[in-house]
């Protein structure tokens, strides 16, 4: 019907988005950029994408990954990233924690990123240091990177850890959260809510006596839930949060991978209360139960009960909860398994399955609509990284991500079916209806109909602030 | 850039929608609709709108006028949907109250409407009797028309004035909104919010002595105040949306044009409390002060103080007031002006002043931004009016109802700039800057560059539920 | 123990004050007030009380009856006052409507009172017209009155019914309420919640159509309540409670006889929004469905469902409802019971019933504590008429106003066991666990162990302010 | 006019309770107890006090004194207790925190005791290690002690300072909740506000950067409020509630001495949210400010600013916080006194200066009444840590504590007026209006005209629960 041939079109799909609802439109790349959005059927491109009958999302994005963490960044970033386009995600955020100076560590990073990654691709750094949190105003003015994370889970072992001279207590949180508080452009504070002094048993408390006694034969997974507490990690998000309200940074301070439902109920009366703190959860907690957990669900935070993984539902549905990420670790079954339960490598592999078991779980379940699907797998997650409106959007000027995905189509998660380097998943067996089946990374064909056909190393870091 | 041509293109402008924020996008249509929105300079059409250095709003929506109430709806419908135009109105919402039964009444005002609207338009109806209640379900199914008023002003009067059989109490209301919440298609309620016991004196009320004694020589606008205090409209708000919510309907309960800042700071407790009713202010609540008012500005209700004029930019501000409209009569001012000012008709021509004036006194003055003049003028209204996504967006799919408008433009208002059957204004003389310099309704350029262009009759009824 | 004798002591029973708690203590009175409270069994009196093993409550107040309405003030106040002091009653608040001028009306009742009532009374005053609102300041000054009623449902019909040139609408409530406000000392207001213009049908409202048909041959109790339905109760209030806001007024604004569940679920989220209004609910809406109700339970507001009982309840333990009146009438059976429900005469004998049912229904079914039973029925009804600290409490100096209870004692309600005028009683048969033995009024033992030996003309008006 | 003899009758006097306002009483105390409250002039005692003129209170109650801290038990209960009658104080609280089972420790305090103390005194543990949490339920049953405390300011230290093997971290306040949550009797526990990891400067926090330089030649008293900044106060607070209402054990946790205006409003800001916290403030922070502040007024937290003292007052007249205490300390200025500020000693004289204090700041400034006044000095104490109705009201068969204060004496602070061992006073010089004329301890004259009067040894421990 037009004589301009785009770079690229994915024509007559319905286009979701948290701002506009759905509707039925082409979208059109050029370069890398969205360049229209169009009538359906009127657009034609040198590479066209016929969506009838599917929805076009803006590319959904993992805020929460660490790649790099049991192998190297060049191995995790080229196997994951083109693994992900399998899920339909066309934007991951990674965190590294290192000790030493980040100006001088990032450079290698940077480069094994831009020769491995299929998609894009943001940095947040975990400080572990006084020196660290000097660093900050040298971090977003030469690296780009404005979203950082306070690891509260390595209070007092960072040195043994890490060989710094810091035990990440609350001076350096205080100091970590003023630094940020004085840096000119937007900020982004991710901070694992846990008491670790509760958790880590670090004295003798008799009321969380976890396996105490060695000489346990076996221990299953409620043993983790045993020593870490839904409410070690909800008082720990209240704790953090007001310290983040006193330097009036509550709105940049992002409590990730909310385990417990009390914890994202004591968020929204936060919220009530006046505080502007944004909250994640990750798909494990959407999808499984202690019950259905095993060697391979080792992970920190656990994954909890039925009763909680319904609350966190009905949070994500009612805005409480604003994004959801993955904390996803590329190890194999070999490593990660051990004799027991928490004698296993905690992290496991799953950002290419999230876009699907949200869309199957919660959408196709009837737990929350399309759109608020598309929110808070990409809008919202855009929006607290500060990636909007380059990404998170389908709007003209924005970059080409999108996912096509089928709705009704059926697959059942195998290792193979989301092709990443690990040989095992946590959710192995599970059928799982909603399903991309192209995935565009600025404007770049990546993933079809089960191919990824997108380039290694087409990823590029997002500078930020924009 | 491309070769297709469409029929109408708006080429390098700055798109704003509060869904989207500020993209700079050339805007096409095809026939009525939007057909693309693409990357600047990529589209020719057969009418091409150069809006270099501009931007591009959907068309803005005043939900409250009266046409036909002091003249023919044919002369108002052409004289006014012309003027219109020149500030940036592609779409009225027009209030009729009338005896008799709407199913037969309406057929001359859609024939009217019909020939000489230049841009769409919806009805409300004001329902005055029981047999009127009892038409609801007919008027939405076949007349189209989905929101209705309720004149609490008529109250006890409606017998005298309309010579209907009933005196339009709480259980005409009762029965009103239990009619309403029946219908299965969304509707709106619109409340004239006026205790008429408290400001008709209907007692003798000796709080509310106001100029009892006919001897004055001259009533001033101070008059009209005391007639109709603020407190009157904040608790037949609260009354009226009471009621509403015994019913289960206060989120379709919509309370037009809010003078008083105490009524918005009421609509806010409500909202916290519970309540989900809408609320409305006018442009001249939001420009005008007392002191600056005469006969031409008699209203109902009136125009109050600097401090009112403040509390309600804050307001609109804050998220509490979702809409703006006009309450736009076409009087001319021989009639209008009489002796003083409670003797002068009430209501004043202002709708091509709407958007002016809040581009220029709210957005230019920094009291809102640009994307929430936008919501406030277009979008909510849409949303409230239930005719979105048809018309308050910029989305492909969309009615192409686009308000070009130069922020930097300084205008001094004169009836003849503005256009209509008017030969007064209660903005006369005012310098505002900010003004459409073209209009598109449905595709078709209607007012360009000083020219009303469209076509007399174009203008469409929107039939509800879409 | 000591030599000194009181005019009057109860000594040795467990003292019970919402301020206190429970404690054991004589009470000593010389002459009117309480002139000692003292250790178990040290005062000796002329008069001398033995409570133990019994509670000394402060006697209780009944702010809502209606004596004089069906016979003489001088047949009531004797009859229903000696009766009252059977159910621990020794102070009530009778309200009187009449036209004309009540500096002048009062007259004869405070003769006809003064030597009839055994126990203490205040007046309130329902004003009927303006004339009335205008007394207000001498009605305050020279009667001692300071409280009023704005009967909502005498809006309309006040000319027909009273013959006064007024036809009660909120012109004349908003001149009630200012006025009161003018006034420097203390008042109250109390308010009928009852949106007339919705349950006199004054239009034709089909939602509300109860037995139009009058040729139904009987209507029974739920014809009551279909036509008075407490929605309409439920807007009326907080549409008056709006109105007084307005003019700073809520914290006096006392909404009478809440028989609603959603009432007082309202009345908690206005009080959450910054509303001080008090709530009262009557011991029918505590006791009674209507399911148990007749002829003799003709009331307005009728009794509802046993959700709504239980609802009232929980608000009276919550604290929303602040207190308990009666609605008390003294009518006959030959006079009160008409050929159906609708056609008896409204109202019904209830004031000596009261306390006794709140002990057993409240206390001791576990509802509320023994404190709040003596709140709601004595000490916050004392303080929303300014009666406190004379009335409602048992502290030196205080009037010497006591019911000694026996907790559990068990007796049938007949209308002889309450020795009133009434021939019946709605709580006819009902067992109820929790009686007063001994009733003490200004000093003087007035009913005692099943007699009524107090004096006839005893009681006095409470001139206010105190 | 009676010929009984009471042992103590205060005669004449103006009672003053929060429970039942102010009135006109003679108080009679039989023994230990009160025994009458009857009309003035009404009683007859051995001992008589003639309180004409004056008001009579329950006697004050600091619930936060060091006693023993820097001199030994048996000194300070005798000099200190002596010198807190002529402040009216008739019962404290006194904290001990030491290594070692609390079972054997406490027999020797409670004996200097017992020996030593001229009024009435609870003792609150502050919990060490995990072997004192195992304590609890010996301590409650064995030592009649139900109050607690959770140093946070000995978080680390607690090893170095007490060589007990617990680092205090939130494991052992964890341990320490969960304990108390599971004892059946009422317990309390006080909570010291402070985040020790930015106070202490554990790390190198360059945002608290307090005289890092030794070399400084005079450190002031801004000194101490920079190493101590009010958000380490406010943060900890929630932080603690927080773990506290994990075991729904909020309504016991108890807010020692808050100091900055922003930890009351954040108090306020957790009330609304559903917390049901207590806060106590002490009164220096009412009463000094910074710059007013020498070597003298050491203590932690410090005294802050104007505005925080004014924040302060607005929370305990509004009720946020509900008590106040002094932490008394009863040091000698020679050993009080070092180089500079921080330099000296923290803590300093202060109980016998409160009610006087606050009488005149608070009641006499008319920043709160005198009612209220009595409530956070006494009636609130006691019911925050369950001494009532023993202690805290003037109620018959509640222990005979009393102060009789004159409204309208001044006098000016100083070390010997005081009476107590320290030869310093924070509030020397300082003209205070409000003073005691005579304190009754359970029943005895302690305090007459100047004259301490009172018995050594006379105070017994306040067994809990009552
Ligand atoms: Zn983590
Ligand atoms: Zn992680
Ligand atoms: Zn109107
Ligand atoms: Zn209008
Ligand atoms: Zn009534
Ligand atoms: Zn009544
Ligand atoms: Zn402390
Ligand atoms: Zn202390």
């Amino acid at each position: 019907m037009t004589d301009r041939e785009y770079d690229l079109v994915v024509s007559n799909g319905t286009v979701v988005t948290p701002e506009h609802g759905t509707f039925e439109a082409d979208v059109a790349a050029s370069g890398e950029k969205i360049a229209a959005v169009a009538e359906p059927g009127t657009l034609s491109g040198e590479t066209e994408i016929d969506a009838s009958g599917k929805h076009v999302l803006p590319g959904a994005i993992d805020p929460h990954t660490h790649h790099g963490i049991y192998r190297g960044l060049d191995a995790d970033g080229e196997s994951e990233s083109r693994a992900d386009l399998v899920g339909g995600v066309t934007t991951i955020g990674n965190y590294f924690r290192r000790p030493g100076s980040y100006e001088e560590i990032m450079g290698d990073y940077f480069e094994q990123a831009e020769e491995n990654y299929y998609h894009d691709y943001f940095f947040s750094l975990g400080l572990l240091s006084f020196e660290h949190v000097e660093e900050i105003p040298t971090i977003v003015e030469d690296l780009g990177i404005t979203s950082f994370k306070w690891y509260m889970n390595y209070k007092y072992v960072a040195t043994e850890k890490f060989g710094v001279d810091c035990e990440m207590r609350d001076d350096f949180g205080d100091a970590f959260i003023q630094a940020l508080a004085d840096v000119d452009a937007p900020t982004t504070l991710g901070y694992h809510s846990e008491n670790v002094e509760i958790t880590s048993s670090l004295g003798d408390n008799p009321y969380l006596d976890v396996e105490r006694d060695d000489d346990a034969e076996y221990r299953d997974y409620q043993t983790l839930v045993d020593q870490f507490p839904g409410y070690a990690e909800t008082q720990s998000m209240v704790s953090g949060a007001s310290l983040a309200k006193q330097h009036d940074y509550d709105d940049d301070f992002y409590a990730v991978h909310i385990s417990s439902g009390k914890t994202a109920d004591e968020l929204a009366a936060l919220r009530n209360a006046g505080y502007r703190l944004t909250g994640e959860t990750c798909t494990h907690y959407l999808t499984l139960t202690t019950e259905e957990c095993d060697e391979r669900m080792n992970v920190n935070p656990p994954v909890r009960s039925k009763e909680d993984q319904e609350t966190l539902w009905e949070r994500v549905a009612d805005g409480t909860i604003s994004t959801i990420g993955t904390d996803h670790c590329a190890n194999l079954a070999a490593d990660k398994i051990g004799d027991d339960v928490p004698d296993s490598l905690p992290g496991f592999p799953s950002t290419p399955a999230m876009l699907p078991l949200i869309l199957s779980e919660g959408v196709n379940e009837g737990r929350i609509s399309l759109e608020r699907a598309v929110e808070v797998t990409s809008t919202n997650t855009a929006k607290a990284f500060d990636l909007h409106p380059k990404k998170g959007t389908v709007r003209v000027g924005s970059d080409a991500d999108l996912a096509v995905v089928d709705l009704d189509e059926t697959k059942t998660i195998t290792p193979e079916l989301l092709q990443g380097a690990p040989d095992y998943s946590p959710y192995e067996g599970t059928a799982v209806t909603g399903w991309p089946t192209q995935t565009v990374v600025r404007g770049q064909l990546a993933f079809d109909d089960g191919d990824v056909v997108g380039e290694k190393g087409y990823g590029t870091h997002i500078d930020r602030p924009l």
